[in-house]
């Protein structure tokens, strides 16, 4: 059991840490572009799409629970309402990494069809951010489904091992 | 147990109804838009962008597996694992809902920062189509996270009713 809680409590501080460099590396995504042929500047940045805002807002919020969570304590009735706000997180962080994951992939990529082109390549350490921020994150929403694994498995033996 | 029972299968075909509507109309999404300026034709479709194929699949897999599902005995303890595919069915739809939704607004209102137009206005009848499916693909989201916040609250009593 107190190995149980040190793995738990292993993940979560391993998911505030992963939550804050996605929020910092998303906050600093931000680079100014020169288009030399028409001689105008522009600025890209992660506040430009919704999504990354969005992203920025949930790791905020995952960062700082995964710490807060663990001045609970330990016996407190509280830990079964954990699992289903640990569910949540697990959801909204899954929903803001693909958002973000097929926006990062159309700014990198262009869209042929609607006459896009991509602007990583004139962006290149804004597309780093992101894309570090986003993989990032990816590590903490891993690491709450395998929280919600482990509550299910305690609580059900999925695997139905005798 | 029996109301519980046919509330849970209600879901399940609500389920697959949502999501065989979202296949549907994601598979017939495609238009021809002519840009009269330059006297040039494009097809747009859902096969231009990875995000809406990953969608298709997500919502095919989860109409056969709502359907399919209902077939299992009651008394099976195979129902224990079912609990496990639900969340991970759910994360597949909230992932690919959001990376949809985000390529959708993406291609809706452009990117004025990349330079990008929005293609709403000239294959509208395709945009309706990506955003009809969309729609039906999160009621199949909602259902599959109201059915794991059921089988939570069967097992852990979450909010410490007495």
């Amino acid at each position: 059991m107190a190995a149980k809680n040190q793995c738990t409590f292993g993940l979560r501080i391993t998911g505030c840490v992963a939550t804050l460099s996605a929020a910092l590396a998303l906050a600093t995504a931000r680079q100014s572009v020169h288009f030399s042929d028409v001689n105008v500047s522009i600025q890209v940045g992660y506040s430009d799409l919704m999504c990354y805002m969005c992203l920025l807002v949930v790791n905020v919020i995952v960062c700082v629970y995964s710490f807060a969570i663990n001045l609970l304590p330990k016996k407190s009735l509280l830990w079964r309402s954990v699992v289903v706000i640990d569910a949540m997180l697990m959801v909204l962080l899954a929903s803001s990494n693909s958002a973000a994951l097929s926006a990062i992939c159309l700014e990198r990529n262009g869209n042929f069809h609607a006459g896009w082109r991509g602007i990583c390549g004139l962006a290149p350490q804004y597309c780093d951010h992101i894309i570090g921020a986003i993989a990032a994150s990816y590590l903490g929403f891993v690491i709450y489904m395998i929280l919600l694994l482990l509550a299910i498995n305690n609580l059900l033996n999925p695997l139905l091992v005798q």
